[in-house]
Parts: C-alpha cells; sequence; structure tokens
C-alpha cells in the first residue's frame, strides 16, 4: 500500500504538488480526542517555507478537516483533512517534461508512469506531500503529549558543518554557488513505555524506518549508535542495566531505546540521512528523453537549498505517527 | 504484522529458539516454480554456524517443505518449510530468566510478554529466525536470477577493520578476550529493472529497510551515498544522467539506484550496520527481575563473536524477497 | 481496516451524513485511465433521491476530484473525490441524540463511540456513504466495460411482490401507512474470465461478500442457486460441463459462477437482501439511553421507503469494485 | 491475502488434500494464553470423518503444535500447528486430472494454475483445509468460553428437511441413490457485548461472511432475518428497543444481533448455505480438458454425502475466529 503507513493508526496522503488539493485520511484515532488546531498550525508552520534558509515561496498551509470530526472532537469515523493547492498547473514544469532533473524522480516517474505521470512539480513525489505527513503526525504528537511523550528532533550535520551557530552560513554559502547542502536530522523520543513492538518486521525500528523513509529524501537511518556502533566491541556497545528509582534502566543508551524490536522504555534516538535538495541551479547534464540525447540542464524557480532544515518537523510526525501506531496496538 | 512481510510475495516467520520447529509460509509465488533444492541448501548452509569464526555449534538446517509443492514444483498454494530444532527445551537458559543480558530482547519481551514468554535460546528473537528467511530469500533469489537480477552481500568492515583479509584476526581477536565485534554488510543489486516500488510509505527503501530491520542486529541502514551523501553538496551528490548504449543512466550512482522511492535501472546499493553480538564471556553489569537489584552476569556458552559475518547471506536474503515482491507487484 | 476495501483496486471511504463533506481515496488504479466524468455522474445519479419511490429531498451528488488526475487522466497517485454535503450539522437530529431508531445504528454507535459518536443524520453509518461506493464503483464500471464484463443490478422483489411492474405500489402503500418495505437485488456479471479470486478467504465469494455488507441495510447475501441449492440434491445442483463454441461452459449456472472461490467464466450471479427502511413514521418502542427507560418514537422527516430502490447501482459498484481489484490482481 | 484472515487474530491456513502436511499459523494471540488441548481435539473429532452419515475413510486429525507454545501455553510468538496426511500422493486422482467434476475447482484451478496445480484430492480446495480453520476457531472458542461467549451452529435443513430426526434418513437416501444433498447450517453467538465490529467492510457481517465464505461449499449467508427480512415491512422488521434489568435490549432479533455492522449485545445469529457434495457416484457430463470434447464422468471413491454434517463445527470455528479477532481489537 504505497501511500498508506501504520496498522492501527493509519493514514492514507493523496494528492500532488499541483493538484488540486493535498491531504491525509487517518483511520484508528479513538472517539473523543478533542484537536488543538492552534498547536497543529504552529506545528505545520515549522515546515512552512518562508523560514530562514528556505524557499521565499510562501504557501498557506491551512488545513480544512472534512470528515471525522464534530466540533472539533474525533467521532470514531476516518479524519480526512486537506490543504489546497493555490497556483497549480503551472507552465513551469514545462520544459522539465522530457529532461529529467538528476537526483529526482521525474525519470523513474517516467518508466514508471509514462505519458500519464503528474510532472509538474514533482507531481506526487513532491516534498509538499509531507504537509499531510505533519496533519497526521501533528495529531499524534498531541496524543503522545497526553501520555507524557515527547518527540522532539533536530539536526546534527548540514553538509561538513555539525555547529548549529553556523547551519544557516553554511545553508547560505551553497544557495549563494546555485548549490544546494544536505543534513543529518537527530529525533529523541523521552516517555515511551517498554514493551512496545515486536521481533521481525514490526519491530520499532522497522516501523520507523517504513514511515521516516516516506519523506523525500531521507536516504538513511540508524538507531543509537547505530553505523558507529557497528564497528565497537560487544563490551563497549552492550548497555549494562540498573536500577534507577527501583526501575531497570541502561547506563548507556547505544541500543537508541529499542532491544529485540521492543521499545526497552530508555529514549529512542535515531538519526535521518537527508540528501542535499536536489534542484539546484548550477548547470547539470541531462537527457532528453523524446529523442535520447545528452542535454544539459539548469533547474529554475526558487528551492530550499537545505531540504533537512524543513524536514526537521516531518522526522517527528513520522516519527510520532509511527510510536503512536505502536501504542495504540499495545492497548 | 509482526511476522510477515511483503504485499505479493508475502512471508510468515514462525518458530522460537527451542520450540519444536522454525518455518516460513509464503503467499504469492506463482504456480509453476521449479525450486533447486541443492542451490538453496548450499545457500542456507552460508548463514549456518561451523564456519571460519562462527560457533562451533552444528546445526543441520534442512527445510522440509510440507506443503505447497508437488514434485518440487510450486502449485500455486502457499509454500510451508519448516526446520527441526534438536536439543529444545534444555535448561542451558534457565539461570538467563530473569537477569537479562545487555544488548538482548531478554528485558523487553519480559516486559511485553512477561512469565509466559519464552526466554530459552532467546527464544522468537533469535538470530536463528534468520534461517527460515534464508528459506524465503533463497527461494526469490532463484527467481530473481531467472530475470537476470543478482543480489550479492558482502562485509565491508568488521570493527574499525576494512581490510577483508583481516577480518577473521579481528573475530578471533575479540573472541579471544571474550568479547564481540560489530560489522558493516553493503549489498548490491544488479540488473533490477527501472519503476519498481511507489513513493511514500512502499518505496524501495521504505521495503527494504522494513526487512533488513528483520534481521536481529541490525541498526542501521543507508542506501547510495546515505550518511556521507547528507554530508555533501547537491552538485557532488546529484547523479548526472547521460545515454549509454541507447538506454539511459546516472554516471554516478549516489542514489544507490533509487529515486523518488523507485528503482531506476542502477545497482540498488545499500549497506546495514550490524551491531557486536551481545552474548560476551566479559562481566557485564545486569540486573535480577525478581528482587529488582543489581546483579553481575557473565553469558556462557558459545556464541559468535561477529553476528555479521553469517548476517550476510540474511541480508541477501532480505533484500532479495522485498525486491522480488516489488517485481510481483509490477507484473 | 474499517472503511477500506480490496487488495490491489484499495479504496478508502470516509466522511458522514452531516460532515463538510463525504469522500473516497483510490489506490491501485493503473496511470494513464481516462475518466468519463459523465458517465460517472449518470451512474451517480441512478442512486441519487428524487426519484420515483424514492425520498423528495435533492441532493446534488457532484463528485469534485480534488487529486489523482491530470486533465480527466490518472496519473498514478491516489484518487480522491469529495462531495460536500450542504445543510449540514442541522438540529434535526437532536431529538434522536438518546433515543435510538430501532433498526439504526443509533445504540450501537453510541455503545462505541459514546458520547463523541455523530449522530446526526446515522453519521458514518449513514446511506449517504454509499456516494463515494458509488464513484469508486463507477470508476471500476468504466474499466470492467473497456474489458468487456458488465455488471448489472436489479430488483427481483419488494416486500412480498415479485411482479416489477407493481414495484411501485407496493413502495406507494408502505409510505402511505407510514411504513417501509424490503426488497432484493439479483447482480449478474458477464464477461468475467474464468480464474479470477482464489481458495479460502480470498474468493470471489468472500471478497464480493465483504463488498456488499458494505452496503448499509444488506443482511443477506447468495450465490448461484444460494439457499435453493441447499435443499436439493447433488445431481441437481451440480453444473454438468459442456463445450461450446470450443469452450469450456456449463449447461446450467447454479454455481453461480464461481467454484472453490474462482470465476468459472460463466455468468457470476449473486442476490442481496436488503432490510426495509428502518426509519418510518409509524411510533416505535425505543428507549432512552439517559434515564434508561423505555419510551415510544415516531421517525420524522422524509426518508426512502424503500432502500433496495436506490441501492441497487450500489451493489453494483460493491460489485464492480471487487471484480476489477481481482482482475487488477490476476495481472 | 487469499489464506489469511483476520485483523488482531490473523490466521494463515496451508496445505493441500495430499500434501506432506496442512496447518496454520496464528499471529495476534495474546501471550499466556493455556490451550486445552484435550478440549481442542474433541472439537476437531466433530469434523472428523467416520461419524453417522459421513465418510467412512479415517483420518486421524492429531495436530502437532511446533511453534508458539511453552508446556502449553501461548508465548506471544505466532503460533503454528500442522496434521501430517497420510496416504498422499495416490494415484486415485489420475483420471480426474483432465476430466473436471461437477461443481469442483477441478476446472477453475487448471484455469488459474494450469498443469501446475495439485489436483489431487482437491488440492488446497479440499475441504480437509477446513481441519486446520477448525484449530484455530478452537482455540478462539475456547477463549471466547472464558469471556463468557458460546458459538453454537446446528443444522436446521438436510435437503428439503427441516425435521432433525429425519436428518440422516434423508442423508442416507441421497447416498443410496449415489447422490448427495445439502444443507443450511445456523449459528447463534450468545454473551457477546455491543459495539463490536465497524460500519463498511469492517462491519460483523463482513467479517463474519469472509470468514464463512472461506468454508468450501458454502454460497450464502442471512444475518437475523436475512431474506425473510427482506420480503417484510419495516414495522414488522424492526426490532423495538426495551429495557431489561436495566439493560437495552430489543424485543425480536430480526437483526441477527447486528446494527450498522456493530453487535448490539443480542445473540448474533446467521445461516449457511451448503450445496451438496458435489462428489456424487451417478454419471454426469463432463469435458475432457485435453481434447476439449465432452465426456461422461462417475465419481468413485467414498465421499460425504452431505458435507453440511461435517462442516457443522468449521462454521463455529469460522465464527469464533471472526468474533475472537473483533473482541482483540476492540480492547
Amino acid at each position: 500500500m504505497s501511500n498508506t503507513c501504520g496498522n492501527v493508526f493509519r493514514f492514507t496522503i493523496f494528492g500532488q504538488s499541483h493538484a488540486s488539493a493535498i491531504g491525509v485520511t487517518m483511520e484508528g484515532l479513538p472517539a473523543g480526542i478533542r484537536i488543538d488546531f492552534e498547536k497543529l498550525q504552529r506545528f505545520l508552520d515549522r515546515r512552512a517555507p518562508g523560514q530562514k534558509g528556505t524557499t521565499p515561496r510562501k504557501e498557506a498551509d491551512r488545513p480544512e478537516f472534512i470528515a471525522g470530526l464534530v466540533d472539533g472532537v474525533t467521532c470514531g469515523a476516518p479524519v480526512t483533512a486537506i490543504i489546497r493547492n493555490e497556483n497549480t498547473r503551472s507552465g513551469d514544469y514545462d520544459e522539465l517534461r522530457y529532461i529529467p532533473r538528476p537526483g529526482h524522480a521525474d525519470y523513474t516517474a517516467w518508466v514508471k508512469f509514462g505519458e500519464a505521470r503528474d510532472h509538474a512539480g514533482g507531481g506526487q513525489f513532491s516534498g509538499r506531500l509531507t504537509a499531510p505527513l505533519c496533519i497526521a503526525g501533528g495529531i499524534c504528537l498531541q496524543q503522545l503529549e497526553g501520555l507524557g511523550i515527547s518527540v522532539s528532533a533536530r539536526l546534527v550535520s548540514v553538509g561538513e558543518e555539525t555547529d548549529p551557530d553556523k547551519f544557516l552560513n553554511c545553508v547560505e554559502a551553497a544557495r549563494a554557488e546555485g548549490d544546494s547542502v544536505g543534513g543529518v536530522i537527530e529525533c529523541t523520543v523521552t516517555g515511551c513505555p517498554a514493551g512496545l513492538g515486536g521481533p521481525m518486521f514490526d519491530g520499532m525500528e522497522n516501523r520507523i524506518a517504513r514511515a521516516i523513509f516516506g519523506i523525500p529524501g531521507v536516504k538513511g537511518i540508524e538507531f543509537g549508535s547505530g553505523f558507529a556502533g557497528a564497528h565497537r566491541r560487544g563490551s563497549e556497545n552492550n548497555d549494562p542495566y540498573c536500577i534507577e528509582n527501583g526501575a531497570v534502566r541502561t547506563r548507556t543508551n547505544n541500543a537508541g531505546g529499542i532491544l529485540g524490536g521492543l521499545s526497552s522504555g530508555m529514549p529512542i534516538v535515531f538519526r535521518a540521512a537527508l540528501k542535499p535538495t536536489p534542484s539546484i541551479a548550477k548547470p547539470q547534464d541531462s537527457v532528453d528523453l523524446r529523442t535520447m540525447t545528452e542535454t544539459t540542464l539548469s533547474v529554475r524557480g526558487r528551492h530550499d537549498p537545505c531540504i533537512a532544515l524543513r524536514a526537521v518537523p516531518c522526522v517527528e510526525a513520522a516519527a510520532a505517527a509511527a510510536i503512536y501506531d505502536a501504542i495504540l496496538e499495545e492497548q
């Protein structure tokens, strides 16, 4: 199921960058949940463009809830929210119709869907589809907060830079050169009870990875010590148990809060690798799919020089959806 | 669905380390497939213990196909294969019943399943469950081979060592010290057609990640340039298109053969981080779950000092299952 | 998954009778399908009110396709269509909030969802939700037609009346007495290839039944000779094979075109039992859920005295969705 | 998923009539359930052959639980049970390989799976596959009993006979003539809490129907007044509410305990139509698939002249699985 994620809390994302609307339908939300729309909007605003280091294009990502709520409270029916796209069906992308942008899904979408694909603005592969992901995840974040669980992501590197004070400089430097830059996001979930998830294919790593790779541009994920842990000895990487305030804890958290696919009660910690924005002004080699000849392409328009910036709330949203689903499943 | 993976080719793994048997049921295999049992056995033997650097315990992982075949050919019914466990229900693990091994699922399984959990040999969390995974994946590998697709994994590091000639030394050094060591496995899939997968949650990264995290001990996965790519500029990381022999190719493959969740026709390349074997002879801090007091534990018995060695065919199996599923879905 | 149906062609229905909108998201439609909107509207009009024998309330069930299409052609992304509800959130149903209408879901929804339920107009249990079912099914009907498959349903009885000429009289007689009447709908699918479906739980009977019971008011379904066949001898009920124009056919079709869960190539024939509209003007015994005391209720407002009339296209829609899904799965 | 049923309690049936084994894997069973094997065996014995009116062939349907249990108690891992087939791969069915038995899946399986199909004994379409269904359902019955829920099915007609005292005579009469006879089974579930299920496609009718049509030979299902209700007026068919011992009840139960897809707290009542056993000794018209010519067939061997007799516990098993799944989902 390509656009659906989750077992009990299942959400299905629909829409394309230049369709009439984008949106999400959520099944499995308990009846009686009051949605804090202001808090949700503040969360959505975190991924909206127009912030420092992002594209100046202004979008008003204001969801309209068209189903599933009565006076702002879930009624037990699927909850559907949509965001209308403005300025759709523009001709800006006609040039790109047969000249795929390197690093984008233009070529692979052409192979899969042929002439029928929606190429405008990246179609269904657009980062714009993370707006409905943030609607779903934002609602989950509110529910998790009520359970004492917090999900918090932050950039830990932009390009080779690891000093947060210098992240925006790094982004601006890339932009100034008609280039872009990648980043790594770390997400920490605290307050999560032990025992969520399962062995094999529905473990917490599998669930979180499945949701996180739904964010365009994510090319890697690691939990706890991750790849660094693979270079260690067991005696270094194992987390010794101890008793703290009568509860079982580990002295370290190289497992990232997950053992055998099950949450351990320690913070769930993972990092996601976001590739540099593929759309760059610098000329790039491409091909013309009509003539099967090589050509050169300069991507015009205003693009985020670092998608990792706006992906931070998306990572929180995807993680929150995966964890809330595991919690509902456990109840 | 914890133990089931796949959309069209769906396989469900069952069993515990010390149950009567472990096994797998595969749905979605086309009728008329002849299974090459000898080739399958050779594949299973690659993950079997008793090889250099692995535990000397001898297991005969010979699957019995109890359903779904007529004279070795699939008949369209679900295919079920089982492997009998020998020496089951031993008392070796009684000591560990309430003293969780650091880095294992002992504690989290106790939280989730309580007294009813099967703690012997790691129960359903045991690496032994990768044997049925390799049955399923081994059959997929045969099918993929028939389509001209090869899946090949190899160790690229053991601990901090990256020279393959020194991997076994590194493992032996860890073993000699009552310790263990992690490793990184790289997997390359060649011959895969473009257009497999989809956007959002059923992309090739999501599918492969979901399967790979089903292998106990995997704590990270990255595709193409992965985390390294997150430190780069777009102009470095984008893969320029070119025409080769009339076909669209990319000059580099930082995308790891996947763009927008869809295979690009370039080799699919990913790396998985395997943590060091948690079972080590060195004394470790643990707790007694009955008394909620701290204690010390030395894991006895013969354990692989480096699970990454035997995980290599498991990674091939998981990748093959994910890719074959995507191929069946596309047809 | 309560509101989702299908394996490859999966559609999810959302909305409530008095929500802002009702709608449907369809996944799995091949890219490149041109939707004939006029034909779809004519199909939707068949279930719309205002026809002979139905409620005089006028609804304009004009779907807006907000996602998944480019110039009326599917692009490979999920297709979402919505219908705005007018005159929503009316106070007409306040009286019924705690006095459940016999034969409706009022009481069971109160048990399941409590105070949070949407009781207005039956909420998510309303027959209005068959409008998005007809959008999904209407698109499937167009695709099936292109494959030479026709799906055609008709009323075979209204109450005890089996003469179609007298159906409307029968309905009017019930209405005049403040009562309602049930009906049986027979659906015939011709042109369906043999071999669709499967054994056990995804057989054609299971699939069609699952979809048909999604229509409010359906309380029974039978295939071929159905319940009558259960009263027969095998020699009467078996369908003898013969060769017609070089093809295998059966002389009779007591199997309703399905053997072992697989389509046989003969017409698929089934009948669905629609209960009488529960909303009747006649006084009925009910209870007050606040005081847990007995009371009497007369359902006011204009209701269809025979939902079976408007259910005819819904049965076609549900059957078409089930069959198109099986066809996509087979390809 | 053809051989899998259920959302939370999911079971997958595998095997063919003449495979090495048949069996079932159950996911979603809570850890800590003690299985009463003797009670389960008594339940399985109810569907076993050798009883009055059934085939004299003796099968020992003794399941071996190979995974998921520790000392007879579920441990949280998938539970797998198998039954070995004896006298498999016999040549009895060679004659039938290309001459399909009317009323069986022989022809449709040939169309779907071609030469690779397992035709022996009906292969995966055999009624023998109801043995693992009864293992799964038998375990559910034990759990439901612990919750005060009973599931009880009985024959209400055999052929045209409705007097239970005469059922066996009716069966014997058919057998004596080389013929067979159908039957109707009624199932009643008492003690079921209100609020199970959901609207649309996961309602109790949909779930039960999906499971029941998994039993070979079922051609119809109706809930409560079912088809008879479709011939009534609303004032006759609606179930008036009343208060009994402080609880909401209905005076009648034409709804069969289900309103809007949700259980109402009244007994769930449904009837299933079982067609006459297709295998009859009487000569029947068939075709030779090799030559595409017409021929005549007399099915030899010992067959149940009335599958409805042995289907009674199967109906209980399927209903129990569907209801237990809905209960787990609700918790």
